[in-house]
């Protein structure tokens, strides 16, 4: 329906004007005066607002939340120490730290729904922190998940091990610091969208996790795309929005 | 099947040596000297190799199609200039050019398979040459594609005049040069996964795509993938995984 | 009036579809395939839309100058080398090309509507083209100009002998390269918006234009806002805008 | 009046000398050894000398201020600690902090002198203190504020909402971090100079802000022009300077 | 022997399935959930497993070590903060730490089985933290050291007094910051391979080492190959594959 | 033999002054005006100076050849383009020019000394180039080489049919562009050297093979080492004298 | 004399108010209305305005010089291609070109005034273009020139034999592209000012002589200050100031 | 003389090895193990070594003074903290701290010897450690100092009030962080060598003093040589070899 059909249809009296600008997505905002929360997201991207914690006081973060109506799916906040979290406990006590992830959830992770799953795919130990925000984002958004974590090609064999388990996933997040150079050996040797993270994991010329970024964007292996640096979460929002068609 | 399962398949003699090296995809290659042609890529990636032109000389180019054995897509060639594809008419006259795109296909476009759809999209009219990069794979991977070009945010109605038709698509495609904004604005208004092409498009501070590039990297809009810049084959490809999903 | 207020508007029969759809600025295109000319742009931000010449070929120049309707200004195209304008002349025979400015005008140049002017100022004799291509962008959108070359602060007295005549425009252009230190010492010494433009004119760690650029984002004086590097067509909008309040 | 008009006027004992000095503008500074405080700026620049607090120690600045005469309008200190104000706060018992902001001023805020108002919009919550930096300085010079925030984007209706008080402005202010991307879509919307401040808020390839202000140095949109990263103070400054032309 | 091979013997039964996976380096890994420890990776690389700490817990790094099985060489940790040292020392009481290298060993140092040497050159003195965990890597691989320090090129005859001396090793490591020289001079005066270590050490212009690898990756000079920024780790342990050969 | 024990046998007259000379290695050189050609290197640093000729005119190379006396192995000029050559068999009527290695000799290749061999190893047909510098370099100083091309991980198998082969090198040049992953993996199935050779192969962020070098020096495989992009040469240096130890 | 001392001397009739406007330096330019030449840059700069000749068309320099006075020294443009030399020579009979250093010069050299004289020192063969635009400046600044080329420390002996003559200069400008060590090296044996050159001679990651240049500003030896990447006049310029000292 | 001829004077009995080795600065060193403190440099470079204390503990620091000879100007040691100042207080009473300049001096600062003088001149207030470690290390080497701060180019008249002082001086180094401009204005208005110090002052796009120092190298002013990023030192000691000439 586009702008003209809609007014053509409250020029017509199908629509009132209240439920055009509705439909047109007007005003459907919570205004906090420092947040304008957005509260046509999931209608319109399929999941809800997820809140960002990282440049938030804690005060603002259970403000916000307060003003969510109730969804479908956990409130879920990314970003979040662990001191913000204590801060933020007094006024949210149904809420879940997860300490790995940095992340916070309000509601019940759901059942995931169906059979397909994310395969979480990373390079090393030391990738994990990246690895839970996406899958635990993931798992909010109603997802299953399978964790293969430590197979990064310095020891080749430890990925063609888990290899089966890799290509039976709808969706694959592989995620990676140093040279990230896992994505392209997976990306090779699967038939499904991979969807890579570079991790800040590394010194030096990694400048920050700059250098897998590259690595990803630039793989000889097609399928592969690529979310910023450490973006656990993003990977996790379009590899859901796939692993859900 | 593991590679143990298959070890045992062989000790138990239910596999051939050869059979297994198959299936391990050992030794499945045309071995031409300059280059060693990749004959399992459909079987493991979903799509059979496609020929990057950039690189290799027409003489190389013609002797790698010749190498491909018959497959049920067209060949597709990427990157290849007028000039390169004259020099090689003589040897593939069977193949067809495709100038905006800068592509040659060997084999006739498959009629799409289905009624799901990837949209491409593009902020401007110098972004063409990738869209059409983008749309040309798809097409030849066996998908229907929609064009919806020149919808930069300068004149953002011109998005909104398109908006359904990009909200129908299974998996949309968003093409920008310059600062590269078209990605979010559509990122914030659909449901369905966003794989984001950065192109060269630009001068000055646009450092080649690199300005663009970094804003689809850092979009406030989820459900966001990119590519390298410029790569409209690579965009097409993840794309083409999802829309047959 | 918000887009409720249209709504309304629209539902009370005080407005037709049509024109709500017009206000809402849906549609206002003119759709060429390779190319959806924005109809509404004076409108919406005060100049008619200009043809940005280096991304297109010559007939789509032509194309888009055809599909676009009488405006009071001239139709200016920047950006154009004199071999695509060679190309496009026979279809264009009113056209003017402006040789140092790399544009084309279709249209006379306005009479400039106001004492008040912009000074086009620059530090060297190389960044010409730049100033050109402000000066003349500015004169198209209706403004008196006033030019004031070559006095860059390796010799800064030419700069205090031209001092009054600085101070007397409503907003000043500063276009310098290399080190671009003109910026900041202009910017010292007058009390009106300053539109710094770094231009590409320099070697080595001058980066085409980068030192410039940022030399004039980080200035010690005040009053200065910066835009792309060579990008005159853009500083001289700005100003326009400015110098029309 | 050039110099050698003031010359002249000298030969002609229509001037002292020590009043041709001050015309020309020498030796107005108050020296306190560590600074050179510039006594002529407001009637060089427009508005008073204003103190860039980061650089400096509490004593310095204490010193500042009270070698700086009676003015017109308040004396403001940008990028002010809470811990640095604290330490200050004993010499200069009437200064007043402003936490968000930042920054310190010492004198009323002066009642805006006209019906022109400057509008600050925000991409999200995490750009305020950007935001609060530029209201204040605009504050402090005389302006009419209009204050829109959390505006970004990933929800555009929510700018369509504030749409008809941003385009009421004489001129706009526009802060985001991330991809930066609202500057071109507010750009595409209004008819009135837009100064464009990218902020450091973001993570991995937003190096910093860097990301943004390319996103707005390359915007597809016309009439913008950008600051420093974070500079908050500098966008209100040219805001104010057309503010009140 | 290759994969067809390994097949083939499997067919003949002269391989057990576990064996001829053995030989694939299927499955010799030791999974601990957190870590996939490569169980294979001296039979793979020469050398076992070295433990990166820099990204690891102190409990994550006690139980690697401890699922490690005995072997020939000590088992080393670098990036070892003695605050994680100290967290680890309980549960691994014979562990022995090395300040200046910041690493940990656990079993005994190797009598270095060779009178070949690598020579472990630096240009100050503050590059020697780089060249101690250098230094110690390369003992803990059973490798004769001789260590050079503080002869940079700004006191060019401090390196003509030790020529002798590094001109006797069997391969050299060369490690400087600040301009990194001193890898181009050594270059020039010995005929044995040269790994050449930038360190961190400078300041503004350095970047953090990328100057003195910049340096090194240009060297006028011949048989010079590099390694990332402080990494005496990799310049070590590939001198140890040549000084054993 | 130190500089003191060289002045010590001089004073003995154990050594004449102009011998003593020779081995401190003065006016080892022959002055051209132009160039320096020095005439020392084979003794100094293992094999004879090689010519540059990307910076030199056809007229300083033939002369610079003349100036060389008689040696053992092949004069090698590398980046020599094929007009430059042309322009210099005239005057070398001996020489012989290698076209996909841009190089050029004059005398024979040597026959290999020993049954060691260097692999040369590159995962793309757009490699050769840099591998045949690499190859004929390694052959102009007497090693057996053994070519392994495009054996890419985007079909990995590929190189683990040749991995028998890579393997029984005692030193492994690994080429690649895109994102170079290559080296990460062979560097983790070897135990002996490998020298990793970014190549120039790619676009848009590839950055000219910054990426393929970034990722090199970031491997998470040991036993790795670097060269500047396109060094074929270079790394065929560092492993002649390695494969001759 | 300040400028108040002026002012009051014009006051007191002891200077005119045009001899005071010279003494202000007002005023002293020829206004060609594309440049503005500065005929008082000898006064206050010490030698005349140098024309730099790569952004000005043959016309505008031949129109530059015909406006300049005569002068003690000869007109010097620099970076002028022999095709731009070409067309200037019809109007300029007089003018002498000057090839590998891309100058021309109008007016014979001076004779050298004194014995003092400038080392003008490169690392290589392709450094001479650079060093000869340094030579050639000095000479016709009136300084005495001695040229050591091709000394790069690959080769350090080759230095070595030339030290005396470097050493014996009033001040050293060293030339050098690739890793630029050779500023380092020499700058740790003399005890003049030294003037370092990067060049961009080099590839890969010399990043057209980024390298050379970050290597100079990092020197580990003291007395180096550093121009701009192939500013051989720069450095001649100020050379000339010290040796004229 | 020349090594030949050192050697010859050994040969004719003329020279003894000791000595000869000395003139060819062999060993002339004191071996700390952590250092090789070099003893030979104020013959070879003109003033004594000087100490970096940034990348060593002060145990190192107060070994190195202790191995250091009486020389006849203090012994310099520069980027020490407060902090490490008290740690080696004991070990060396007679020790001086310069607080502003973060420096420390053992021994009385020479008085100086000539009239000629350094102008050391800064921007802002913020670049005083800069400009005192400059200022102490001139006059540590014998040198009369002029301090000319705070004359940044935002109050042009604050540097024209004080251009007769850096007008005598024989050679000025002009400080400046943020965009660097007022060395391009110094170096406009005077005829001695200038020396240029960008300073980490600014904040964004400033990068820690990189847009100061690409300003210094690329500016249009002649005459100008710059240094690395904060170094005070490094221009004193230039700026010392020069006022000594």
């Amino acid at each position: 329906m586009t702008t003209l059909d809609v007014l053509n249809a409250v020029a017509a009296g199908q629509l009132t004007p209240q439920a055009a600008s509705t439909q047109l997505e007007v005003s459907q905002t919570a205004d906090l005066g420092f947040a304008n929360v957005d509260l046509s997201r999931q209608k319109r991207n399929g999941f809800p607002e997820v809140i960002y914690g990282a440049g938030k006081t804690a005060t603002q973060i259970a403000g916000i939340i307060q003003a969510m109506p109730t969804q479908s799916t956990p409130i879920l906040t990314t970003r979040l120490s662990a001191e913000k979290f204590a801060a933020l406990q007094p006024a949210l006590p149904q809420a879940v730290y997860h300490q790995t992830a940095q992340c916070m959830t309000v509601g019940a992770l759901p059942t995931p729904k169906q059979s397909d799953y994310i395969a979480v795919v990373t390079a090393g130990t030391s990738d994990l922190p990246v690895a839970e925000e996406a899958a635990l984002t993931a798992q909010a958004f109603g997802n299953h998940v399978e964790r293969v974590y430590d197979v990064g090609v310095a020891g080749i064999h430890r990925l063609f091990a888990k290899l089966a388990l890799i290509r039976g996933a709808k969706v694959v997040i592989v995620i990676a610091g140093m040279e990230g150079a896992l994505a392209s050996v997976v990306g090779g040797l699967i038939d499904k969208p991979l969807i890579a993270v570079p991790t800040s994991v590394g010194y030096g010329t990694n400048f920050q996790g700059m250098t897998a970024l590259l690595t990803m964007l630039n793989s000889c292996a097609s399928g592969i795309t690529v979310v910023n640096i450490d973006n656990g979460f993003g990977a996790a929002y379009s590899a859901s929005l796939i692993n859900q068609l």
